[in-house]
């Protein structure tokens, strides 16, 4: 098996001096950590554990319903919102899709799976890697599905909503079917002003994805969700992988963590307060920063060896090398709590006080 | 979405009457429950659940790895043995995939994802279901892949080794690759003597599969693996679906788990001792029961209404009429605790004194 490019990798053997405690900057989970009541879930019902998982997940997407406003028939739960990635390209089995580069690079890999032909809009940077109008004229019919991460991920940069609202009516018009991957939505601080699903019964060709694993801090639980008015996609995103994806502890961790509203809030307060931290600390050291507002951040330095140094003080990031559209002169950190940030910055600084810095 | 027919459907609303205690031998769990050390583990790993799981499983891969004496680089860790079961079809994309029937359906639910054709190679009920050299005429270049189960499921039966051995080596000149599912491989008398594990360096077109669900009654986890000696196939395996596929919790179950060889020896003896009361019983009942060696029995009688009928005593069993050569005169049950049996032995003994019972 070829290593494999992603964020939160903790677990491969480093070079790090005894004692450093590893600090994962490149997995951009909510830095609270998992709610005391899914932890205290988890336990209360380890005696269920021995049973297989309900397929329909009912009493989950019961809560889920109930928690977008949309009907429980329009709901399809995913051992993570990968999970779902893989069967929408295992159901639709696109010739073309259409994709933005950069962005969050599974889907080109859930879809290179039935071998779909993947075309590009590229995202510049002069216009800080917004996604504007000029996508419309990639818009056509022989394109048979596309991805939108919103925010997008390595950005953080948030889409208009008029333009999310306008691709998905082009898209319904050329019979493609549109995903919006809104897994990062809840932490931004507007959520609902970039969200699509209140427009869902509009698009029966449009799925939108959500997580627990950032938002909830559940990565290690795995679960996500998939949502979408077209019962006859639904019912192919149920076959078009096993009936027991959904363990009985993520059916009950998320059942839980569906109560958490006072949890959210604070997250978003956390995660505005910490990323204004960041961003203007880095700016500081001279590096180019992109205006994210998610939990994440992209900046830019021509110090390749960036990433190699801050491991030395057990410091993870997240090297955007391997995006397309991006290189190695690019990288994600995860925002993360107070100390963690300050020590972060500490540790670049000093370290960046013997690298040339770009603007 | 339309209604899953498998065992283990505790979830669906049922017309049972109150207080009564609802008894599942739908589903073939270990009747010993999860091991404490296995529930233990779940909590003391309960901080590292908010983190990403490791893709590649290697700490759980390296105890797999000794516990199977098969290098690690040949074996991939699944969300249950389904997953990969899924992935094998995604990756493998056959045209033409051979199945013995009855089997497991869920074979035919993941070759049809990838729009492959089905043959059959039917078991007959005057040979007790058992496989035999018949299924030679079946194996020819133009099959792409082919499944068996063994023990089979829902017969409990497994099948001689020189057999699967013959197959595989046939399947090896015909290109055919071959699945040997061994989930339910633990719970047999003599469990090794029915493996080709040991072989699989020998055979470079086949992969077993293995699951923990089962024989470590942990289903509602999910964690299963599959090996194979060719790396290519390994690769292919992975790239079928997304990368987080097992949970850290799964990882930390697998690795506890794999201690527990009292437990399983504990397993087998009581399964030994269960199923032999199970089927002399039913024998004396007068039903038509087929020789497993499994944690599960198959048994037929004319009553369709059985299932019905032990529904309101709280016993739910396993019709077999949507599997592929069987109907729904055949029932499956799992051999379950002593307490448990006896129980189930009660009410059947009660129900058919008023029924017509076929020899």
């Amino acid at each position: 098996m070829e290593k494999l490019f992603h964020g939160g990798d903790i677990y491969s053997k480093r070079d790090i001096p005894k004692n450093t405690k590893l600090i994962d900057f490149s997995a951009n989970i909510n830095p609270l950590g998992m709610p005391q009541e899914v932890k205290r879930a988890i336990i209360d019902n380890i005696d269920l554990y021995n049973n297989y998982p309900d397929p329909l997940c009912a009493e989950l997407i019961n809560e889920i319903s109930k928690h977008e406003n949309i009907p429980a028939e329009q709901v399809i739960c995913g051992n993570g919102a990968a999970d779902i990635i893989y069967r929408i390209a295992a159901a639709i089995k696109p010739k073309i899709t259409l994709l933005t580069a950069p962005t969050f690079s599974e889907y080109e890999e859930a879809v290179k799976t039935v071998n779909s032909s993947v075309r590009y809009h590229f995202l510049l940077e002069k216009n800080g890697f917004n996604l504007d109008q000029s996508i419309f004229d990639k818009l056509e019919p022989s394109v048979d599905l596309m991805f939108l991460c919103n925010p997008n991920n390595p950005t953080g940069i948030p889409i208009d909503k008029e333009i999310v609202m306008e691709i998905a009516a082009r898209c319904k018009v050329n019979k493609t079917i549109l995903v919006v991957d809104e897994c990062f939505n809840d932490f931004l601080e507007n959520s609902r002003d970039y969200s699509i699903i209140e427009e869902l019964g509009d698009f029966d060709n449009v799925i939108v994805l959500k997580a627990f694993t950032k938002i909830y801090a559940m990565a290690g639980i795995r679960l996500g969700y998939g949502l979408c008015s077209n019962k006859d996609i639904i019912d192919r995103l149920y076959k078009a992988g096993q009936p027991w994806n959904v363990s009985v502890i993520a059916q009950k961790c998320g059942i839980a963590a569906l109560k958490e509203t006072e949890y959210v809030t604070q997250t978003k307060m956390l995660i505005k307060e910490n990323r204004e931290y960041l961003i203007s600390k880095l700016k500081l050291l001279g590096l180019k920063v992109f205006e994210s507002q998610a939990n994440y951040i992209l900046f830019k330095t021509k110090n390749k060896l960036l990433q190699h140094e801050l491991e030395k003080c057990g410091i993870l990031i997240r090297s955007c090398g391997n995006y397309v559209g991006l290189n190695d002169t690019y990288f994600r950190i995860a925002v993360k709590a107070k100390e963690d940030n300050e020590h972060l910055v500490r540790s670049m600084e000093q370290y960046l006080d013997t690298i040339e810095v770009v603007k």
